[in-house]
């Protein structure tokens, strides 16, 4: 087998063979299939896609490339959510303890990245002494036992996938459905997941803009799934405004706590609630989606989803007291007011600039090295379709640094006013099973 | 500028600018642009394709990337021919003292190169003594003297093309018509082309199959060669069978002095004075096609085609005699005939498996490193539309071993015999000036 003659034949718009994909990556990924030969049936595979077999052949290929999280320890059924990721996404800090509440088993691989705010471990790390750095068997035994751990990544996971995302990402090739499905699909599995829910952004503030696109990406990933032997099902949810109010690490595990409660945002809530049910329904815990969501409001109601997130915290050196106590959390010295200039309608709120609002505060990491400050971000007070009065407060900045002139800036220029009433946005666009 | 955003803009299908092409070719010469983002703008090209004054561009960045050779110190109008290869091509040979014994400055830069038979260099020194070893000052004087001179390769021509080609042989990206075009182009400018006239074959054994393929690419490299103000015309000529009779090194030169008397092969010939009036028109010899048509056919005539031969043969040290005795030029110690095997009409001599028939016997290089035998090969005795009786030779074969089953096999299969009429197939399809 000859790369040249595989990337002819991908030009070419013919489908590749399981074993054509194996042979492609396997090199790639050992070196003997040069970047130069990779970039160009990449671009190859931009203008002429792959179907549905070659997705899921990629998929495995990218997962078998490297080590595989065996959770096969751990009883029941693994579902994994994944999120294209977005702005003030509090979903995932809900949705452990949630689901774990009702006995579905979250056995949680997370990282820090890069980002308008830290990643998920980063937020945790805004409570004392909570920590990911434990064993592989306190791992599973904490999962078996309280039904929820998080342990920060290891283990070479995907290698192929990272080195063809690095060169997709400077040879203009990473705009394929196939291939991003493919590199989202390969690390869920990878991490054992043995069922996914996925939670595909769509609008202004995220990856994929328009309905449409999230639409074939999110069918492009259920397809993988349900190929590959993992029950896989996708949310298209809004992110043409930030979800939820908190945009900052500590801010957000304060209104996780407070939508455990059932005291949260109610866009937050919804998400959750209605991610939250497939994850039930997946792991089988329910025989359908309105038992489901039945169990989850219930779990919150009586209180033992919040005290499922007090376990998890404690269980890994955590100050659980935070969730009756999340003054507790680090705050900020300074906090500002976004006042409105004028009276009407909040009519845009867009996601992305808000978040680079938060990044100048300091609540995300521009490079690797950057240093997040954990107290800081912004709470929004007012979403798209409410109405505001001049001088009201539109954003509260939480700031270590007394000078917010260039925030409030970016902010003012994120956020707009209108005199016409403006309809909420919808929440949830559609759910995708197949 | 960055590369990977001038990949999205051509992957896009928009239109490169000057400086764009420049940065890209500059860019990729000295390394600083990679190999993985070359091969994938390659692929972005194959399959948007780029607009006339991106072909420009970048046959001109190509010229640009290497030396250039200055044929300012020799008079008058130098203009090159090119042919896109087939088999049995021995139209250089014949041309250029056809051409300058009109008057038309030939200043020929020819190599070795791979192939059925050897290149024009090898072909010419089957005439014992000559050689092209010589100083570029000698080179000049020659040309102005004779008219005609042939030079070794030399200096680093185009070294962004040789790159790129080597880089587009293992990405599936080399049949893409404004990157051969601009190729083909970067080299006859880069050797000192005033004006060029190109022969682009078409036909089983021709690089471009199909008359609409090579009708794409003559205007493509006509375009450039017109856009960058070097007055360029293309012929579209058949390689559906090989031209002439004669494939092997010296059987050609046999073959080109029998032309250059007038006693050449219909086909030949033909080419020839066709491509010839063009050469001379372009030099500004002749003020219209048929007054340069009659000046060659009448150099052919009164012998002064013959003689220019001769004189640039022994100016570079060869035996000039030998255009009076060809029996001169090195001799197979073999010959053999093919014979037919029934009665018939020629219908089919597919030209690349005759030249592999040739190579087998030795005529042409596999590697850089083969020994090329000048004299052997093969003549061919029938052309498609001629009558044959059983028995009656198809092909004679020249060889310096005894044992010629394989070749014989090998002819066999590429010579096709009808009881219906064949046709003659059309020689000279168009004539492109634009």
């Amino acid at each position: 087998m000859r790369m040249v003659d595989l990337i002819e034949k991908k030009r070419d718009g013919k489908a590749l063979s399981t074993e054509e994909i194996q042979f492609i990556i396997k090199g790639f990924t050992d070196g003997t299939i040069p970047d130069y030969q990779m970039s160009a049936w990449s671009m190859a595979v931009y203008f002429k896609g792959m179907n549905e077999q070659e997705r899921a052949d990629l998929t495995m290929a990218m997962v078998e490339s490297g080590d595989q999280i065996d959770l096969s320890m751990i009883e029941g059924i693994k579902v994994d959510k994944h999120s294209t990721g977005g702005v003030g996404d509090t979903t995932t800090l809900v949705l452990g303890p949630l689901v774990a509440a009702v006995g579905v088993p979250v056995a949680k691989m997370s990282g820090r990245g890069l980002g308008h705010t830290g990643g998920t471990i980063d937020k945790l790390e805004s409570v004392a002494g909570f920590h990911v750095e434990i064993e592989n068997d306190e791992f599973i035994r904490l999962v078996n036992k309280n039904k929820i751990a998080v342990i920060g990544q290891s283990g070479n996971l995907t290698p192929a996938d990272k080195k063809l995302y690095a060169l997709r990402d400077v040879t203009a090739t990473v705009n394929s459905i196939g291939l991003i499905a493919g590199s989202i699909m390969s690390k869920k599995i990878a991490a054992g997941a043995d069922a996914i829910v996925l939670d595909v952004k769509t609008g202004a503030g995220a990856f994929m803009k328009t309905l449409a696109d999230s639409e074939e990406l999110a069918h492009a990933m259920v397809s993988i799934g349900n190929n590959v032997g993992r029950n896989t099902m996708a949310v298209i949810s809004d992110m043409s405004q930030p979800l939820g109010y908190a945009i900052g690490n500590a801010l957000e595990v304060k209104e996780a706590i407070d939508t455990l409660k059932g005291e949260g945002p109610e866009d937050l809530t919804e998400l959750s609630l209605t991610l939250g049910s497939h994850m039930v329904y997946l792991a089988k815990k329910a025989d359908s989606l309105k038992e489901a969501r039945t169990l989850l409001e219930n779990a919150i109601k009586d209180g033992s989803a919040l005290n499922s997130f007090k376990i998890f915290l404690e269980a890994q050196g955590g100050d659980g007291s935070v969730v009756d106590h999340p003054e507790k959390l680090p705050q900020a010295a300074y906090t500002f007011e976004l006042e409105a200039k004028e009276d009407g309608y909040v009519s845009e709120i867009i996601a992305d600039e808000v978040g680079t609002a938060a990044m100048l505060l300091g609540a995300g990491r521009a490079t690797k090295e950057s240093e997040i400050d954990l107290a800081v971000g912004l709470v929004l007070r007012k979403k798209i379709g409410e109405t505001v009065a001049k001088g009201e407060s539109l954003v509260t900045i939480y700031s270590n640094f007394e000078d917010v002139s260039k925030v409030k800036e970016k902010l003012y220029e994120s956020i707009a006013v209108s005199k016409a009433k403006v309809e909420k946005p919808t929440l949830i666009y559609k759910e995708i099973m197949e």
